[in-house]
Parts: structure tokens; C-alpha cells; sequence
């Protein structure tokens, strides 16, 4: 049975604000849930309406569907919602290939490009302190699970990078034909903005300026997604490395 | 000022069923409907809050702000809304590179791999007949005007593939590497549903089987979304041609 108060504290953690406060964040349904329990992250509390999962009583609460459906930001909950702790982020290892974001708004968006950095073996994603949270609920689920791989650190992109070694790269539309660059195993690749890309500020730390070249039609759509750009890029990084 | 009828017209293009009924379709937005009225694409009928665009009289309706609210799908609608007509499909060119889709489910995803066969000039996107309608308002918005530039085809997918000629490369999660294959300039890629990838069917007709690997941790991310798929296969593909 769910009582008002946590009502109030799961709702109010759709707001930054009180993420901060609390240092929680929700996690919905039962495969999402399965990946933070056997991660790193600490369970806070876990509400479902099946005993799925073998956690402290005191940290369950068996719930009904309608009282799932009064906590759940899904179309169609699935039968459990978890509160999960927000772990300190750890030092970034800058000896490896670090992805950068600035100001990626889009929670779809931060959510895809986690999961790509999961799948491409990238341990470090940094964001400019106004990317999306990446606790968001929204970016939680579309990750699906990613989270708990990826060491994600919001900083002043700007200091980060004048006080990186290794070479900046940056996607913009006008730059190097990425297809036709070496490209390190080391350094950081900057990604900008969803409508204004990388910010002028951010563009003077980039040595490199990268660029997806266009096939056929020059009428043709304006930009790729940031998502999808992130896509092709990691991948073209990450190539490389299995052709050795 | 908007008819009863205008309305209702416009409230059931949202139906797939009415869209075949009518032959019409909705785009919104200035950006969205200049590149249509910039294409072979037809104006059915334009209403706006303001006559930014030279249209015939006949096609144009000036309406209120609170107008465009009750027949918007935005969240803050755009100064107009377009009907345009549904266009007969071009025979699909098999001499060249094609991209097909079976069963892919979600709106967003559908636009962002026509938004990418633009990007790397696949002229044809061929769709099995349960894939979402490309005319589907979501779609149109997240094509970013590349509808106009790309032929979608809906099909029987298992017929198309039976009497396709070339190659027909699938993307599986076990498959050839892809970044070490030889990749032609024609062929079939066929992506499969979100869910379920390629159906068991539409396997059979496969020549190659093709995946992308997975870099550094084994418990990562089970699979790429399709669209991020998409985006790093076209690159494949595409790639070699900028080294020739």
C-alpha cells in the first residue's frame, strides 16, 4: 500500500530540483529495474505489484495496478517502479576516448547516445552542465539499462577541455571528411547542441573539425540527428580498432 | 475561418484508413510545408495564421491562433498546417543501393531512417505493409522535409525479396563483421521490427548475414535502437565510396 508521502516524494522527482534534493531517481519496469539491481547503483525503494525480485522487506512495497498507474510516467506501467540512488560520478579517465556533449537537450536523444557509448565501449561521457540530466526519467528509459555502464559527469565543458591532453575533435557540418582522418584511440569528440551545435565558446578548444560527409543529393536534409551522428561517428572511431 | 467539415477532414487524416480514403496528408509547420510546396508533392489545401506562402486563393484558408490549436498535433503549433496529396510510388530502382524495412514499428524511428536515406542518397525505401505509414503526422514531422526526397514503397516484403536480383544483406545481432566486408553499391539492406528484428520469412531471402560488433563490455546494451543501426550501416556502405 502506497502512502501519500511517497506519492509526493516519487512525483516530485520528475523535477531536477528535487532529484538533487533527494538524490533519487525512478526506474520503471521489470528488465530496466533487473540491470540497476545487479549494478553498482544502490536500490532506495522498490514498488511493484508482484514480488519479482528479491530485495530487503523493508525496501518493498507490494502495490496494486491502479496505485502502479498513480506513480508510473509510462503509457502502459509494467508492473514495478524503483527508486534508485544517484552514485557520485568517478573521475573521468581521460587516457581513453571520452564523448562530449553540449547542451544535447532531447532526453530521447541523451538516452540514445548512452547506449551507444554502452555498445561502443566508451566509459566516459561528458556533458555541459545545461545537457539534459541524465536522470531524467525519460533519458533512464530510454537507455534501457546503459546507465549502469556509463560513467556520465556534468562539468563546465569549457575547463574540462582547456585542461584536456589529447585532441579535441568536433562534428560540425563544414570539417575533415571523418571517413578520410586517422582517428585515435584516445581524445575527446564534441557533439553540439540539437539546433545549434557545438557553441562558439566550445569551438575553440576543437583541434579537429569533423564532418559526415553527404551522398547524393545536395538538397538534402539539412543536418543528421545528433543521435545518429553520434552513431557514425563512434563508429568510425571504433572501427579501426578491430581492423588491427 | 475553419469549416465544421475542414475539421473533421483534418482530425481523421490522423487514421491510416482515412488517409488512403482521402489520399491526403498532414504536414505542419513553415520549415515542413516549404519543403513540400518546394517538391513534386501536390497543395490539397493550406491554412495559416499569417499568408506566408503564395498559393492559390482557393487552397488557402487564414485562420485564428485557436483555430490552429484545435487541428495541431504540436505542442506549439507553427503558424500553418498543410494538407498535401498522397503521391503515386516510382518503381523501385534495383540497380542501386535499397534500403528495407520490416516491420518497424515506431513513428520516430521510421522518420529518422528516411531522414538518413537522404542523408546518404538512397533513393528507395521499401517497407513491408506492416510497417508504420510513412503519411503517419509523426513521421512527416520527424522526416524534417526528406519524405520529399526519398520514394517509399509499401510491399509484400517476401515477394520484392524473391525476385530481387542482388544481394540481400541482413543486420542481425550474429552476422559477418560488418566493417570487414565487401560492400556493393547495390543490393537490398533489410533492418528488421524493433522488437523481434527480421522476421523468420523475410531470414530466408537473406544472401549475408550482417552485424555490427560490439566494443568492450559483453553485459553491454542487447542491441542498437534500429534507427542508430541504420545510420552506421548506410555510413558503411557508403564510406567506401568517398575512398574511391
Amino acid at each position: 500500500m502506497l502512502t501519500k508521502n511517497q506519492i509526493k516524494l516519487i512525483t516530485s522527482l520528475d523535477q531536477k530540483k528535487f532529484r538533487n534534493q533527494h538524490q533519487l531517481f525512478v526506474v520503471e519496469g521489470k528488465k530496466g529495474i533487473a540491470e540497476f539491481l545487479n549494478s553498482t547503483f544502490e536500490l532506495y525503494h522498490l514498488f511493484a505489484t508482484e514480488p519479482t525480485f528479491k530485495v530487503n522487506d523493508e525496501k518493498f512495497t507490494l502495490i496494486t495496478e491502479s496505485e502502479l498507474k498513480k506513480i508510473s510516467k509510462l503509457k502502459t506501467p509494467n508492473t514495478a517502479l524503483a527508486l534508485f540512488k544517484i552514485p557520485n560520478t568517478k573521475p573521468v579517465d581521460e587516457s581513453k576516448l571520452i564523448l562530449a556533449l553540449d547542451d544535447v537537450r532531447d532526453p530521447g536523444n541523451l538516452g540514445t547516445i548512452i547506449r551507444l557509448c554502452d555498445w561502443f565501449g566508451i566509459k566516459d561521457l561528458v556533458c555541459s552542465n545545461a545537457t539534459v540530466d541524465c536522470y531524467n526519467s525519460k533519458v533512464v528509459q530510454a537507455t534501457m539499462g546503459s546507465l549502469t555502464r556509463v560513467n556520465v559527469s556534468y562539468l563546465d565543458l569549457e575547463v574540462f577541455l582547456k585542461a584536456h591532453k589529447n585532441d579535441v575533435f568536433g562534428a560540425f557540418m563544414e570539417g575533415k571528411n571523418v571517413y578520410e582522418q586517422m582517428l585515435p584511440d584516445k581524445g575527446v569528440i564534441v557533439l553540439g547542441n540539437e539546433a545549434n551545435g557545438i557553441s562558439a565558446t566550445i569551438e575553440t578548444f576543437v583541434n579537429t573539425r569533423i564532418s559526415i560527409p553527404r551522398f547524393g543529393n545536395l538538397q538534402a536534409t539539412e543536418s543528421l540527428n545528433v543521435a545518429t551522428a553520434t552513431a557514425i561517428l563512434l563508429s568510425e572511431f571504433k572501427r579501426g580498432s578491430t581492423e588491427k
